[in-house]
C-alpha cells in the first residue's frame, strides 16, 4: 500500500538554556553537534528525507537563526524553505504556521510537525510509525506520537489510548493527555499502558487550520496575515510581516488546539526517543562504556562511574568520579551531579547566557 | 644590625606534572600562573629583589626554559644571569652551580637557594628569617628553613630541631632529619616540636663545596668542568658544556650533602609555606570564600563546598559539588575529587604530557 507524500515541517524555533553552555539563547542546542558530528536539526531532517514518504522539508525558525538553519541544511544536501519568525510565539503559533505552508502546495496536505531538538536513533522505525499514523491523519484525525515507556518518566506527558483504530493495534484514540506526573502516579501509568506524549503531530492541513478557526481564532488569523505578507529574503527564506506577527497570542499548541479538540488519535511508537531537555538526558541516550559512563568528544574516563562528559576541542578527564557531568565548550565548563541537571536553566540566567 | 649581602639562586629546572594540565614539561608549573597573574617563579623572584639584604639573582633552569625565565624575569624588572642546564641532573648539580656561581663574585659568598615553584605569601616575614639564618651560615653551618607545621602533613620531611644557636630561639643545631612520616608519626612529631623540611637552603659558597669535595666529589668536580666551560648565548644565559655536564651523577642534594654532614643548622620560619605539589595544595593555599571553595580565573561556585577551581579564558561553573577539582586550561579540563590529586602524575603520563 502506497502513501499519500507527507510533508514534514521542522519546529526550529526553541531558544533552550537547559543544555547551558552547550545551547544559548544566541546558538540553540538544536543546531549544536549535540550527540556528535551534525546537530540535531541536521538529525531530524535526515529523518524525513530518505525516503519516499516525504516532501521536501519546511523549516520554521525564527529571525536570528534562519541563515544557520539554511547553511545547516546545505551542509547535508537538503533542500528546504524556511520561515523566518519574527517574534516568539510558541508553538500554537508554529503549528498554525506549517498548517498554511503545506495547504499552499494541498489544501488536504498530510503535516508532520517535528521538534528540531528530539533525538530518535532508528529513523526506519520511526518511519514505520508515521506511515501507520497516515490513515488517520487523512480520515481527519490530528494524529500525536505516544512512545511505550522505557521507565516512569517524571519530565514527561502521557497519553492514555483509547479505543483501536486499526488491526495492528498502533492506532487508537486518545482518552485523555496527562500532564507530567509525579513518581507514583507515572508507576500506574505504565502498568496502565500509557504512553509518554512527544509532542510531534500528524494532521491534515485544512482540518488544523478549522480546529484553529474554532478554538483559536485569533492565532489563526494573526499568523495568516503576516504569512501571506511575508518577504524572501535572502532565497528560500520567508520572513514573516513583523509587524502582524507581533500581534499573534502566544500559546502552546497544547492549550490553544490539542486539549479542546475531541479527534486526536494516538500512534504508538516502538522507537527510541527523547527530547533531550537536560544534561542527564545526553548522558542516557548515548552509547555507554562497561562503567556507565558516555561521552562527546575527546573525554577520558579513570576509575569514574555513570559519568558524561561533552567536551569541544581539547580534552576532558574524569577521575574518581561517580554520576557527573562535565561539559566543556569554547565559552565556558560546567559541572555538575546528574541530579542537579534542572538547575542548569537558573545557572545560565545567573551567567547572562 | 647590618647583614652581609646574600646571593639568592632560584632553582628552576623542575618539570613536574602532578599539577597537570597546567603543568606540563615544556611548560611546567614554576612558570605558569598558578595563584594568579605571575609565575611562582617570578613571586620567588620579587620575594628576594626588594631588599637591601640581596645582590641580583642567579637563576638555574634547563636549556628549554632558559629563554622563557628570561622573559618573565624581564617582565617584572628583574635582570640576573641564568645558567642552563644540559640534562636533568637533580638537585645536587644545582646547589653545586649554585655554590660555584656564587663563588665567582666571593668565595665566601652567603648562598640562598630557592626552589621556582613554592610559595610563600609573606614575604617580610621570610626576609626576617632568612636575616635570622645568616650568622649560622656565615659561621660555617649549612642552614635549613624548618616551617612550624600547621597540621600532621604526611607529604613533608620533618626536621628535629636540636640545641639553640641564639637568644632569639629562631636557629638551632639539627638533631635529624626525618622523611616523610605516616599520620600518627606526623601527629608524635607535632607534639615533639618538628618543623616541616622546606628544601631550601642558606650556606657560605666555600663551605657547600667543600662539602662536596668531601662526600660527593664526582659531582662537583664534573658540574665545575661544565660550568667553567659554558657559553653565554644569548646574553645573560650561561649553557653549561653539554658533553661535561652530562657527565654529572644525578642526585639529591638530601643524599648527596645534607644527611651526610653534621654542621647543619635550622632556622625556624613562621610564615605560611607550601610546596604546591598537588591540586588540594593549591587549594589549600588559596584565599576561600564562606563555603571554603577557593579558585583562580573566571570561577561560579553554586551550592558548592571545598572545591578549587582553576579556570583560563573560559569561566567555569561548579553546581551541588563537594571537595572537587576542577582545572580547564587551553590543553585540557581535569575533574577530581580532592582526595585524588596524587593520580594526577599518572594521568598526566597516560595521557603523554
Amino acid at each position: 500500500m502506497s502513501s499519500p507524500l507527507v510533508q514534514p515541517v521542522i519546529l526550529a524555533g526553541g531558544s533552550g538554556t537547559r543544555l547551558w553552555p552547550l545551547s544559548t539563547t544566541e546558538f540553540p542546542k538544536q543546531f549544536r553537534p549535540l550527540l556528535g558530528k551534525r546537530s540535531t536539526f541536521q538529525d531530524t531532517l535526515s529523518r524525513v528525507t530518505s525516503s519516499a514518504l516525504y516532501k521536501a522539508p519546511i523549516t520554521i525558525t525564527n529571525q536570528t537563526h534562519a541563515q544557520l538553519a539554511q547553511e545547516q541544511q546545505a551542509e547535508i544536501g537538503v533542500a528546504g524553505i524556511l520561515i523566518a519568525e519574527t517574534a516568539r510565539r510558541d508553538s500554537a503559533a508554529a503549528v498554525a504556521l506549517a498548517a498554511l505552508a503545506a495547504q499552499r502546495d494541498d489544501p488536504q496536505a498530510l503535516v508532520l510537525t517535528l521538534a528540531a531538538d528530539h533525538v530518535i536513533p532508528d529513523a526506519e522505525e520511526f518511519r514505520r510509525t508515521v506511515q501507520a499514523g497516515c490513515a488517520a491523519a487523512a480520515s481527519g484525525k490530528i494524529v500525536v506520537f505516544g512512545l511505550t515507556p522505557a521507565e516512569p518518566k517524571t519530565c514527561y506527558g502521557y497519553i492514555q489510548p483509547g479505543t483501536a483504530l486499526d488491526e495492528s493495534g498502533k492506532v487508537s484514540d486518545v482518552n485523555s493527555f496527562v500532564e507530567k506526573p509525579d513518581l507514583e502516579t507515572a508507576l500506574g501509568y505504565l502498568q496502565s499502558g500509557y504512553l509518554w506524549n512527544s509532542g510531534n503531530f500528524l494532521f491534515r492541513a485544512d482540518v488544523m487550520i478549522e480546529a484553529f478557526h474554532k478554538f483559536s481564532p485569533e492565532i489563526i488569523s494573526a499568523v495568516q496575515d503576516s504569512f501571506e505578507n511575508a518577504t524572501e529574503l535572502p532565497k528560500g527564506i520567508f520572513n514573516l510581516d513583523a509587524e502582524r506577527f507581533e500581534k499573534t497570542p502566544a500559546d502552546s499548541i497544547d492549550y490553544a488546539i490539542i486539549e479542546r479538540i475531541d479527534n486526536c488519535a494516538v500512534v504508538k511508537g516502538d522507537f527510541i526517543w527523547s527530547d533531550v531537555g537536560s544534561w542527564d538526558a545526553v548522558w542516557e541516550i548515548l552509547p555507554k562504556d562497561a562503567e556507565q559512563n558516555s561521552h562527546v568528544g575527546q573525554a577520558h574516563f579513570i576509575e569514574s562511574q555513570g559519568c558524561f562528559i561533552h567536551s569541544e576541542g581539547r580534552p576532558t578527564v574524569a577521575v574518581g568520579l561517580n554520576d557527573i557531568i562535565v561539559v566543556s565548550t569554547d565559552d565556558a565548563v560546567l559541572v555538575l551531579p546528574k541530579d542537579k541537571t534542572q538547575q542548569v536553566k537558573k545557572v545560565a540566567q545567573l551567567l547572562g547566557s
